[in-house]
């Protein structure tokens, strides 16, 4: 079932490691097949060195198990309650990454601060708030893809240019067009948050200019992109 | 004499330089077996390239050596003491790694800012203060054993569910069911410790609400955890 | 046509990710055949697992493609202002590395701090300042090789003495006599630039003086080097 | 002519890019045969890469080139000071090793603060401060090594118990019994630096006690050591 994405799924959750965002088995990749409203997600607390495409675990938008020998990940109704609320986005990736945590538990957003942010998030990857206590004690991993969601549409942040945020007290959430773009954000991320960390040490007052996250951004993204090859 | 437990505390030992908690010889694992009461140690000051498993050392609880060729550690006497007084655990696991060791050095608790933290560790963990400077010059290596065991002792703190303690000036103790869980317990700090330290330079009063930290400690551990996959 | 040019723009790209000075494809270093005033460049957006020498494209000095089937890096412009302005260089490398780009994000020049730094570089590495919205708006890649000329000449810095510049709100360029050299200087940068960050966060006043900067420049660089072994 | 003493420096200045203490070919070791007076030391500018034990250049304690196809490192007048004042060293290694080259660009001493530290050095690793413009002008090299013999004897500091110093605005210098020996206490001093640096921004007033201090470094070292295994 779902053959190919399995092994789409499987290979972006490996490039976690490779990537070095994860420690342990930190962290989960999914992607959704629209057609039949299925997700492909990793299973949970399953070592990276033992895992393989088969063992991907498969469940519809209620949550319900459909295919897969293994449990899903337990923030499985996060990446749920995103793929449901952002139509446009076919992966998610959640790490613990380093940076990115430590914005998160700092309760920050990361500052757009120079044109390596701008060329992937056009705009501050915002912090979306702590839960309340009631949120936490109820259904809390769906709670959480809620909370990431109002945050976004409080602050009026479209999720198809700022693919990322920022959950308080836990760490980032990044999604894209597929499994393979999420993990890319998630990376971008980390490498942002790293350089916004040194960089609000030498300057608590840098900011990037709109007109430079203007042109950074666009020059990538939309009909006038004219960085990288031409479609094919 | 216990072939498959100094395999065991080998590989647990070995996992050290992997998971780059140690510089040269700096670190030690250990595990008990508790129906003999005899504990399988590294040996002091050997090179992690040149260790077998049969350099391993055997002592009894009192510090005698029962088998093997090589000194045990010189923290034996501490690794003895923990296993005397926490009679939950199986496995101990000393580094200097770096970032435990710099809480250490500055004689601060390691604060829990968030899931990372919780998920392993239900609360700070504690740094215990220096010995007295008789404890240093008499049985310095088991006063640092009692160092620990008072300081948990004295703030309630459970071992099974706080499973490390730094000691001030020195560096991190962690422990665990085995020796295994005992590295992954260092590992997992060194990388708390890292995210808690560069969290605190963006906002010194970061903390993780009480709420929280009940729900991830709990979903992965005692009765109603339910991260990862069932118990066979 | 120029495939040994190529063939050593090829390689000094690849040293990018082999020195850790690129994520993704956040880099590219060129090199210009003085002789026929043509310039080889990575091509845009093409992954370093994936590139071949033959994939490097073919620009002239006015920036029209001559030879190769990908488009030429979006930089390329930037790269062509700098080699008409500095005729005494052969290769560029522009990078996002962490630490440079870090000081570009905080509007700082690198500071001469010590004789790692007085070894390359001539005196404080400078950060180009912002350019106008307007400068952004039009042909913004050119712009930036005119800021990072214009920073120079203001402040009466010689090129080749000072073999990089910063870009505000965006990262280093480096120069040398060729490709290689120049992705050299970009590696030296970040390198001095981690340093020069710690080393504010313990001494802000601290500044190499001016006797050693000459001596360390000077025993490396110009007739009265001594350093490394004579010429053949 | 000394090809085993060339072999172990050949292997000792191959273990500077292992433990990642250089960037390109900053660094140099170097060591000593008592019986002849003969010193073996790194070519000057050589590659890691392509060095060979054949390449080390051998000077006798005047600096005269006694053997090597070579140039010997810029820094050997240096090595040889510190073999002439420092009777009982029998290797020297310089290093532009990140942290360490931190504390001496900051003009600091590495203060001990922990046991990690004082397993080593017997207290502060001192930062001899800056030469003069006179001594940098003339015999700098030479200069530098008297630098380092001043701050030890002004300061008391027995060079066999602190087997290394920091030149102000340059970098480290560490020695041992051998080749070896040195490279080992570089990384070490290394190791030690990057968690002082962390540690002071943490507590500022961070210091371990005397008495943990003389405990650590005295059972490594001297006649009452228990570390490691007995002497064969």
């Amino acid at each position: 079932m779902l053959e190919s994405l399995k092994e789409a799924v499987y290979r972006a959750n490996m490039l976690l490691p490779e990537y070095r965002l994860v420690t342990l088995t930190w962290g989960n990749v999914s992607a959704i097949d629209r057609a039949s409203g299925l997700i492909v997600i990793k299973p949970s607390g399953v070592s990276y060195n033992e895992m393989k495409p088969s063992d991907m675990a498969v469940v519809d938008l209620d949550g319900n198990a459909v295919d897969g020998t293994f449990r899903p990940s337990s923030d499985t109704a996060t990446h749920i309650e995103l793929y449901k609320a952002f139509p446009g986005i076919g992966g998610v990736a959640h790490t613990h990454s380093r940076f990115a945590t430590v914005f998160a538990q700092a309760g920050l957003d990361v500052p757009a601060l120079g044109t390596t942010h701008a060329d992937t998030f056009y705009g501050a990857v915002p912090c979306a708030p702590a839960l309340s206590d009631d949120e936490i004690a109820g259904d809390y991993e769906r709670a959480t893809g809620f909370q990431i969601i109002r945050c976004l549409l409080d602050r009026g942040v479209d999720p198809e240019r700022v693919p990322a945020a920022l959950c308080q007290y836990h760490g980032p959430f990044a999604w894209g067009a597929d499994a393979d773009a999420a993990v890319t954000n998630a990376l971008i991320l980390e490498e942002v948050c790293r350089m916004a960390w040194a960089t609000l040490r030498l300057n608590p007052n840098a900011a990037i200019p709109q007109a430079l996250l203007d042109k950074h951004f666009l020059r990538k993204h939309g009909k006038n992109a004219y960085y990288g090859q031409p479609e094919k």
